[in-house]
């Protein structure tokens, strides 16, 4: 009935190499930031998906190991967040499950906090700190739900070594999620 | 510095076609979660990942379209849980990222209790019905957390028309968890 040869494949969009700088050096979270939010913006602008951005540094160079965006609808695939695609390239590009490695830890910076999916995602994957922009009251006023997430879920990743810093560059990319919905970009499962 | 070009590649193991039988039609809770059961003790005794099991079936005709098995370890992928690789393969076989439609909802069944990932990603998912077998309790007793799910994740989710049948079959799937850790199965990011 089935191909067992069909294989799930998460591409980034073909203008990701024309937005980023893989040479660059994100020293601060609000850098890290703007890699995110640029990523979210272009990913509007481009209509090729949700206004989302997300990018994994490494924590000690601050140099940058993956980008995503939101390619829901373009991959046809609920999973693929912005956070779930740079995870998942930056665990490839290391050749490991992990992220958490003694000499060699990993940040996560995304455009916007994170939905249920993404942040249990962050904590398997290894990532110790994580940076965020817009919030959760900014992504429902356009229609995204972020899920069951709660005040005890930042205190449970904490309390598992996981540091936060909320709300770096928030208006800038609250601006980017306002942009989208001028565009009337589709609001998918909402 | 990174090719864009490298794609994450999502894969079941090879024997896959070995253990499910496409054509089967999968009326009861337990017959899902016998399904997802068989495909967690195989993945164990294959030695290609941890023990944990899923499938999506059409809710109306209880055939299956998709089956996910841990693959972490095996894909160097800390998102390749059961749940999420099911829900990929199944929305790349509709061809949506939904599997929420008026005439044809989905199933989900999972040899365990989903982590805080995999119930974000039912959500997403548009599944409107999750059938479990072990629980938390089980999965921690071999060192598998579960990450911050609350009882008010599982309120969340059924407020959004989200339904349980939970603890289906669940001796039979916590036996799975027990002959790991006899086997002796690494318990990554423990």
């Amino acid at each position: 009935m089935r191909d067992v040869s069909e294989n799930v494949v998460i591409s980034a969009p073909e203008w990701i190499d024309d937005v980023v700088d893989w040479n660059g050096v994100y020293a601060t979270d609000e850098a890290k930031m703007r890699v995110a939010i640029e990523l979210a913006a272009a990913n509007v602008r481009r209509k090729t998906g949700g206004p989302f951005g997300a990018a994994v540094f490494e924590a000690h160079s601050h140099r940058l190991v993956s980008v995503g965006v939101n390619s829901v609808v373009r991959l046809n695939n609920s999973v693929a967040h912005a956070e779930m695609m740079a995870i998942m390239m930056a665990e490839q590009r290391v050749g490991s499950y992990s992220l958490h490695r003694p000499d060699r830890d990993h940040a996560l910076a995304t455009s916007c906090d994170p939905c249920a999916m993404c942040l249990g995602a962050v904590l398997w994957s290894g990532i110790r700190r994580v940076v965020t922009g817009a919030g959760r009251d900014d992504a429902l006023a356009i229609d995204f739900d972020e899920g069951p997430v709660f005040p005890e879920s930042y205190s449970y990743l904490e309390s598992r070594g996981i540091r936060f810093a909320r709300g770096v560059l928030r208006d800038e990319a609250a601006a980017v999620l306002a942009s989208y919905r001028r565009q009337g970009g589709p609001i998918y499962n909402a």
